[in-house]
């Protein structure tokens, strides 16, 4: 048993989709979460910067004592080195590797799309797990830029038709592929599940990163022997910004839903 | 006559269409530029945050021996306070006043509307100088986050329904109020021109801050004897940015137009 806190980053608030399932699933371990408001979004950055700055987010986090790293970043996960992970102090997941071994088990068919930011795309990190996890796979993909303004400007219901169209005009081409299985690649994206699901139709399973990266990492912490004592209290939430807490507080209850709360307070990132 | 360059700064790259009039209404100017890619976007940031990355540029391009200084971003030219810039050892100008006195200009009904970033709209700058420009004024404003990421993304065509249909969100109660002048509050909108003229009607005044900011240093070096010498040849562009080189020249033809070229170098802003 360790009751140290499990440390999720990512570059802005979208990573509170990955707290907010942790919470759900892992109830009684206390989570510190550090979102790089003040440098987001990372996805239009060049690698070199983005392994600068999650450098630095990591080195935050383990100043906090945390027991597990996760890069709830899509961003991160498919462009921080392995190599570098695995030298950390503590162990480290992004969420590119439970999201492949999901759509592995999700696809029937063989056709997988995958959407996320241009980097993402462009890194093609999903691409080639998937390769290699899924033989003969089908992988159709597509960069949605405009999903992150969408869904930060809050306009994430069914009834606004501009992100009706948006969902339509990125996801037309992976629809008509007949792909069976859909990779939410950035997680800004659950939140857009239902305008997602109503084009892609209910037969098409939607892989939620923060969900599945949650699930293995409940995996994990039970083989390593790493999860709090379970006679403890309800897990905390502690939350680290590197701009105003005012601009966080304004978005924290769409990402945490019912799991909002806590403390939160800036951070000088660029110091760590 | 000082045939030092002129210096421009923006948050990002849309401070290059500030650039693209200054080259077409100072031809014989050589203009050092800098655009901070690697901290974009300033709008969703706190007042200290912008003020601390506006210092750092306005100290890279000080280090370029410039002669004046153009603040092309919005939210900087409403946020950087007026004592600080006063203190600086070159002129300094940011893109309000000169918006402010074109929009004075141009309402003959004192309905102006204002749009721009969220941090632009929240600061409330062009409403005071409006206020104490235009007696009476009576000013209708609105934040258009999509607006620069649909620019970003190329969206900026007429056949662009996204676009059309953000345009008519934002503005529609703008419309309805019956303004005679809008203010083009961010670098990136003059890009949307067509669209937004189309939806507001040929007789609404567009006022575009860069253009008219180049206007008035134009007549600002002329009276300060700043002028480049008139025989000397073509004026130069050298363009720096803290973000990679490559991510600039995929933009900069559709900010700078037929006036694209020039060095492109990448700076580590926040040595500065």
């Amino acid at each position: 048993m360790d009751n140290r806190p499990i440390g999720v980053f990512d570059s802005g608030l979208g990573g509170l989709t990955g707290v907010r399932q942790l919470r759900k699933i892992l109830p009684h371990e206390d989570i510190v979460y550090f979102g790089d408001t003040g440098r987001v979004p990372y996805g239009s950055r060049s690698p070199e910067t983005i392994i600068q700055y999650a450098q630095q987010d990591i080195n935050f986090l383990l100043s906090k004592n945390v027991k597990f790293i996760m890069a709830a970043c899509g961003t991160v996960s498919s462009t921080y080195p392995l190599d570098r992970a695995a030298n950390l102090p503590v162990p480290y997941t992004g969420v590119v590797g439970s999201t492949v071994r999901a759509a592995e088990a999700a696809t029937r068919n063989r056709k997988v799309g995958v959407i996320g930011t241009a980097a993402t795309i462009r890194s093609g990190s999903y691409d080639s797990l998937l390769r290699q996890l899924v033989p003969g796979v089908e992988i159709h993909k597509q960069a949605c830029p405009l999903f992150v303004p969408l869904v930060e400007n809050g306009m994430v219901g069914m009834d606004e038709e501009i992100t009706r169209l948006a969902v339509a005009k990125y996801l037309g081409g992976i629809r008509d592929a007949g792909v069976d299985t859909l990779i939410l690649g950035c997680t800004h994206y659950p939140l857009l599940t239902e305008q997602i699901r109503a084009f892609m139709g209910p037969e098409v399973a939607l892989i939620d990163p923060g969900k599945v990266t949650a699930i293995a990492m409940k995996e994990a912490l039970q083989a390593l022997e790493l999860l709090a004592d379970p006679a403890k209290e309800q897990g905390s939430a502690e939350f680290y910004v590197s701009d105003t807490v005012e601009a966080f507080s304004a978005s924290a209850d769409l990402f945490l839903g019912q799991y909002a709360g806590g403390k939160v307070e800036r951070v000088a990132i660029e110091t760590y």
